[in-house]
């Protein structure tokens, strides 16, 4: 009941004098996960709160590079290697097959010792994590068809080799991720060779099977579909003392989480629904082993049903984040396929991604939001330069990247300029020693902005706040308890814009890139240079 | 996989020629249940199906019409009973009292019969469904706080009173729903005082119990709340033979269907929350009862989670139609209160008034949404007249009352121009025979809406289109497979607009109002006078 004053009360039809209402006659917004509303809102954006442990800390502190073993180095002991029937076998300039036959078997023999030779260049590039595509043995080069995962492929060094590289790697400072597939095996699988040869064998119950043949990924017959309705597979898969999702994790492999492909459709067939399940029982088992272990799945769409805080920590955020900056880089007119869409990628004004940012950013806790694995391209999609078009938009992805919440995620060779039009044809040879194949500038680019999140906690920890978002600029302020850093991306000349009550007394430091910045009295100007980047330290906050 | 076209490879550092993407290179646009997006967007809005019945057609096709039992007519019995003692007596044309002592116990006397003597105002009106607050005996005027569910308040004319009044409005084609509390009873129940008298009485399981209490609803003592945890609470409600929400609809009563009093809180206490399991048991029991029964429930917020499609047919729609419609048509510097929050009415653009009519309707499946209770006010409100301030905004929201997807609800008075600045106030009883106090030209107002949608069933059952909204005007259509009707309200004077795409082949039919339309090449121009409204009907669509 919210009338104040007098009761007296007037008859119909009388002009009504109605009660003052003193304070109420102020004006008021939602505040929600989308920001503020001038108008009632529904629940769908309301603060989503999760009391489960985030991911560790060091997997959001660290920059995640990844590694698509095949085609990242090749030590000396890799020509020895007596190849599969399956490879076709390629020198380490040959032209990467983007489609057709020979798409996933073009074998360019990197191996695990190859990424050992070449940890200083995670370490000069100032990265916390390495992430290995699969290193379990397979028929394809991209091993998403494990044949087996009781070892490590040894055409990329066996187990020996991932031992050595973790030891390695954790050395200089560097966490280690495997990728996983939860969601089926390669049809060469030992267990589903056995289930495929004895109906009445064990092994049978791990799988669908339909008349006459047998579920799989997509239909595609070279990965049978693993059943989580069995408990034997989260007891192979999980559990058991050989189970590969513990076993790497422990000596002398000793990972520190996983990343697990197709991960929205484990557990999940026709009118069964376990993914969510499935996905809080995988961070039982990683966290068992590790109490700081990781757990990423891959989910390509609207997440947020798995992303309650208590099964995966993050998911790989095409959706909030890859998607959104592509469009909003990505030049008018661009050839490039859009990502799992039967278009050409769009390109967006700077609301309309910022709308879409929050809009999925809103559906899942802060906790996993400050968290996710923000990609500008992965082994599954076109090279970031390819999409944007140059070294210039580069600059800009790659300082959006590395200043926004979430866990930046670089596919090797993004740094060195690597192009590519679709996943298949991203995966190039990393051009060790082939200056001429690499770009220089955008190579210190990433490292001066990898340095930059590594020297501010308010890039890493702090809270996310849009201060303002012009069609062809993004504004926006990380802020701890003592640190706040400005950040301006522009794609093009905008008309630049005065960001008021940040209370500026001081000088602003800059951190990275040109655009001018300069201190009012309620506020800064920020100038309308475009392309370009500025990010700024603000002095500390006063009164 | 979406490149097509050649192969061929560029190298690394080379300008990359993409292959040609033929048909992908167009434009694309997301649709859901907000309409469609140049970006890309969450699963929030998603098209929501359901397969369950609908609300009966009738209750979607005839207009409700809300009558508050104390506040609607009086017959000459009512002279003869004895008031009980916490009764304020009250005249007819004594001012209503809206706040502090007295608001819950002044009575006036209004009892069934009136109602009954008065049926004539309702099929003059044109409605078709007569929606009875609460009829059982209680300590107040409202009877929320029933005593019994045993019989009928003998002060309302007692059962024969009720069976009586259901006969006549049958009779003339009208249904009857009634009004429940599933969540209390009154703290004068003989349920609550058998079980507050003894511990070991065995209707001590119907309610919950504290450390030397019990809990209420809002924490009023009066209305102890019922906790359907045990199975008690369901059989004496639903299912006995004497449970109510039954027996009321059988004879000689015949209920057609019932509104559910603050239904969104039944069976929902501290972690316990089993409110969409009770709706489906409600529903359960009406329809096995009634197969064509109506089940409405009271939930003033975002009520998608009960509107699955399986529980409530529908919910009392202040979210998604009262609140938008009132803080379009409100005047600037409203000091009306807004519904439950605390802060005056707000005015609202268009624009935003219809994101969130659209934003509350994507969270539910069209086939409630099409049968949603959409109201102007209600017993629980300020009048729709105080809320717009004057007769000609009056117009406008009740000419989108009736031309808006779902079930019209006039609250009884309304339509005479009856005001009141809060839900006690607006409690006024019904000016029979004072012509001084009712506006006839708004009640013609009323009879000329009603009786336009009686006679279009684009305007009952059609689909929804938004083709033009401005910040002063809304534009809609209306359309079944052979009627298209065009709604135009504004609330003052705007541009005008041309709506394109229309294919109008002939001369549009004015169905009300008077609002010019101008047919064109391409579609239609729609004048841009206002306040006013036109309501069109287009020639069929051709070609």
């Amino acid at each position: 009941m919210l009338v104040r004053g007098r009761p007296a009360r007037p008859q119909p039809g009388d002009e009504l004098s109605v009660p003052a209402q003193g304070d109420l006659d102020v004006p008021y917004l939602w505040l929600n996960g989308r920001g503020t509303h001038a108008r009632d809102v529904s629940d769908v954006a309301d603060f989503r709160i999760t009391t489960h442990a985030p991911a560790p800390d060091w997997m959001r502190d660290g920059i995640v590079y990844q590694v698509f073993p095949d085609r990242f180095a090749r030590s000396a002991a890799a020509a020895d290697r007596d190849l599969p029937g399956w490879a076709l076998p390629a020198d380490w300039d040959t032209p990467v097959i983007p489609e057709g036959p020979g798409v996933g078997t073009q074998l360019y023999g990197g191996d695990l010792a190859g990424v050992e030779e070449h940890l200083d260049h995670l370490v000069d590039l100032g990265v916390g994590t390495l992430y290995l595509t699969p290193f379990f043995p397979g028929r394809s080069n991209h091993r998403y068809d494990a044949s087996t995962f009781a070892h490590v492929d040894p055409l990329l060094g066996g187990d020996e080799a991932l031992a050595s590289l973790t030891r390695a790697a954790h050395a200089r400072g560097l966490r280690v991720m495997g990728d996983i597939t939860t969601n089926h095996t390669g049809a060469g699988h030992e267990w589903f060779v056995a289930a495929l040869a004895d109906p009445q064998a064990p092994e049978r119950d791990l799988y669908y099977w339909t008349d006459g043949g047998y579920v799989s990924w997509l239909e595609h017959d070279s990965l049978p579909k693993l059943d989580w309705a069995s408990p034997q597979v989260a007891e192979k898969m999980l559990h058991g003392a050989d189970a590969p999702v513990r076993r790497y994790l422990e000596a002398p492999f000793d990972l520190d989480g996983w990343r697990v492909d197709v991960a929205n459709m484990t557990g999940r067939h026709a009118a069964q629904d376990d993914t969510h399940e499935v996905a809080r029982e995988v961070r039982r088992a990683i966290t068992d082993v590790r109490a700081d272990g990781a757990l990423v799945g891959e989910h390509f769409h609207d997440a947020s049903g798995d992303l309650a805080g208590d099964g995966w920590h993050a998911n790989m955020n095409y959706s909030a984040f890859t998607r959104p900056i592509w469009t909003w880089l990505a030049p008018e007119g661009s050839q490039v396929p859009y990502l799992g869409l039967p278009v050409t990628m769009p390109r967006r004004s700077g609301p309309d991604v910022v709308a879409t940012m929050r809009e999925f950013d809103a559906v899942v806790p802060w906790a996993v939001a400050s968290r996710q694995w923000n990609m500008l391209g992965s082994h599954d999609t076109a090279r970031l330069r390819t999409v944007v078009g140059g070294p210039e938009m580069v600059e800009v992805a790659a300082a959006v990247l590395m200043t926004y919440p979430g866990t930046p995620v670089v596919f090797a060779g993004d740094e060195l300029g690597l192009e590519g039009v679709n996943g298949e044809h991203s995966r190039v040879p990393m051009p060790w020693g082939r200056l001429e194949l690499q770009d220089a500038a955008t190579h210190d680019t990433y490292r001066s902005l990898v340095r930059l999140r590594r020297e501010s906690r308010a890039l890493r920890e702090g809270g996310m706040r849009w201060v303002h978002v012009d069609d062809d600029a993004l504004v926006y302020l990380r802020e701890t308890a003592d640190e706040r850093v400005l950040v301006v991306a522009a794609r093009g000349p905008w008309s630049g814009a005065v960001v008021t009550g940040l209370a500026v007394d001081g000088f602003p430091e800059r951190l990275f890139g040109g655009v001018p910045l300069q201190v009012e009295p309620d506020g800064v100007r920020v100038a309308g240079d475009g392309p370009a980047v500025g990010v700024w330290r603000l002095p500390a906050q006063t009164g």
